[in-house]
């Protein structure tokens, strides 16, 4: 196995040189690595190629194999997305205090980098690059931990980004992938004390889970979605529908996707019938508590389906008789990431904005929209649902921490 | 043992109330229990004697015997830092953001509570009363969990506590100690997943470790600190000297007190004569590189020294080449706390100041004012040595978290 140790001594002594770094500098960079990926496409087909047949033969069914897949026109997408980077504005630097005290000391809390960052993800060969290029853009030295699945395309893509990044007169090593596939260097990478500063664990309910167990350094815990709409008596009905439709079929397989529905007693004859109907076109199997069972048929929903972060077309359904039973259903299931509710009543809105505690808490639209992109900060590392650190969709400023420097004239206690 | 999954759940509930308590509700809690521990005073007296007798009678050092120990001036000055939280901005509610988005979603970002914070404490006893005034202030319920030494103590001042925010109208499980004393009860604390929302052990580093170790929970690293003072070839040798014997010798058993100090070759031979005169009066210890020994008679030192918080009156030095070499000499021992350069030279300051990874760094200052209290924030929780969340010294605000409200009118993706 690759002695983890190197690669988080290189990362650290990247990361010194990358701290003082101007942002015309990381940007050249950035530049340099969108070209050389373009550039390399060739060797990163060839490289896919080998991982596509690999994963074929395993029997991996169509969807997968897609996600798998690189062609030119994605790689030509990775590139753009990099360079895309290069128009956010760069945090590192920013004054984000300034103290003076009466004995003359003048204290500025700025923005620096994280230092050194691990990603461990499972998912498609993009994310290889797109990590690569937030963490280059907060002058953060980053050690990736991809998926076995994809391993030579990452190589592939991971030495033109180092490539991209010798030319730019940046250490190499500011990218590192750690070329190991078995858990046992996923084990190793949470357990850098000392090299690494901040963890994100990027995948399924089990990654997250490993990483948490398992970790010794800082980590940020990511993408566990168990969301619910909450219907309110007081909801417009086609747009409760409208909501529920989306946030759970839109796009079932994400984790801002809505797991279950909560329907206050007053509205649910009525509305039920409407969601359902709406829901079985969108192909959603409804696993509904006895009383969503005596307006519309159902499956009967247990326990362990409100706790259940489907991420398939699958909602679970439950009547309450009040908001306080709506709120404490979330409270006990709820994974701190997206709730929402339906209501045209501003006082109930205010309600449940101040009670319930998530990353994210909507009135009146989908779940689905949290979301870097959809909130505007122009990129995403992911989305915490943790306190600590960052909630919800993570931009560039959450890849930073801060420094306190402090001018004196010889200041002594 | 207790069951602290009980602890965990009692904790929450209580949280939940908290979080959605205004400010004068938390004031008026803090008031009544710092009037409960004036109440209490006789209780609490002769809890703390049981603690202290057991102490002696282990054979406990006078030193020790003396942090332990309350008096009625003790218990007044806790409850009068309680009623100074008081007139402590509350950081809970403040909008920290606020997006419109083209779809027209309105998104704001607002401070909330953590929820359960978690600390673990070897020190005094008024840790006790510190720790829960920060917590209810930011509307977050808090699981303590003390040394053994002072259970009896801590068990008192708890219980004085729970009665204080009871007759205010809050329940009395936003502050819960742990009863038990054995290292199960800390591990236990440290893996409360789904409960404790934030951890901070404060303590030595044996403490720390054991935490990173075991804990499941999110955690803040706190208060190791192997703090450097340079002394550069442009200092002013007075001040060095000032600056030296006060980050060493005012109160060694600090995390912010110095524990090596690096001398610029050019700068050595005049001024290691004059800081160790002033080093010796003050009761100093110095152990020396061979350059060092070549200008003033000292123990030699080993690597070990230069990696050792002696917390101590010894102090470790080093004649450097160059401000790069006492750079790569803190890269590889600094605990990233307190790094200070003694020089006039503005140019070297601010070389120094962008160039060294730690929470604080100072420029002709000492190190000992880390602190929350020197800082201005009125009142400290600790001191982080992590850079996720919080650096440096822990204040009101790094005990809250970050909310996305976002309000539509029938959005979808």
């Amino acid at each position: 196995m690759t002695d983890l140790t190197m690669l988080g001594k290189k990362a650290k002594k990247a990361a010194r040189v990358l701290a003082t770094c101007d942002t015309a500098t990381k940007n050249a960079a950035l530049a340099a690595m969108a070209l050389s990926l373009r550039q390399n496409t060739d060797r990163i087909l060839s490289a896919n190629e080998r991982d596509v047949a690999a994963a074929r033969e395993k029997g991996t069914g169509d969807a997968l194999l897609d996600r798998l897949r690189l062609t030119a026109k994605r790689i030509d997408a990775m590139a753009a997305d990099m360079e895309h980077v290069i128009t956010l504005e760069d945090p590192v630097g920013t004054v984000l205090d300034t103290i003076h005290r009466p004995n003359g000391l003048s204290i500025t809390k700025v923005r620096v980098p994280m230092g050194v960052i691990g990603i461990i993800y499972e998912s498609r060969p993009n994310v290889t690059a797109d990590a690569a290029a937030l963490c280059i853009k907060t002058a953060n030295a980053v050690i990736l931990k991809g998926g076995s699945d994809a391993i030579f395309s990452n190589l592939a893509i991971a030495d033109a980004l180092r490539e991209g990044l010798e030319g730019a007169g940046l250490p190499a090593d500011a990218v590192q992938l750690v070329p190991d596939t078995d858990r046992a260097a996923a084990t190793a990478l949470m357990r850098l004390r000392g090299y690494v500063d901040l963890l994100i664990p990027r995948g399924g309910a089990a990654l997250i889970r490993s990483t948490v167990e398992n970790a010794t350094v800082p980590v940020i815990e990511t993408g566990t979605g168990n969301c619910h709409i909450y219907i309110d008596r007081d909801a417009d009905k086609a747009m409760g529908v409208s909501i529920i439709v989306n946030a759970k079929a839109q796009r079932p397989g994400v984790c801002n996707a809505a797991e279950t529905l909560l329907v206050h007693e007053k509205i649910a004859a009525d509305f039920l019938p409407l969601a359902a109907a709406s829901l079985e076109k969108a192909g959603v199997e409804i696993r509904g508590c006895e009383r969503t069972r005596q307006i519309i048929p159902c499956t009967p929903a247990t326990e362990e389906d409100y706790a259940t972060e489907f991420l398939d077309y699958i909602l679970a359904v439950r009547v309450v008789p009040s908001i306080e039973d709506a709120l404490s259903h979330i409270a006990a299931y709820s994974t701190l990431h997206s709730e929402a509710i339906v209501t045209e009543n501003d006082e109930t809105a205010d309600y449940f904005l101040r009670h319930v505690d998530a990353a994210a808490v909507y009135v009146n639209a989908s779940t689905r929209f949290t979301d870097g992109g959809e909130f505007g900060f122009g990129a995403e590392i992911g989305i915490s649902t943790q306190k600590l650190h960052a909630r919800g969709p993570m931009g560039l400023s959450e890849l930073t921490s801060y420094q306190y420097r402090i001018r004196g004239n010889g200041q002594i206690r």
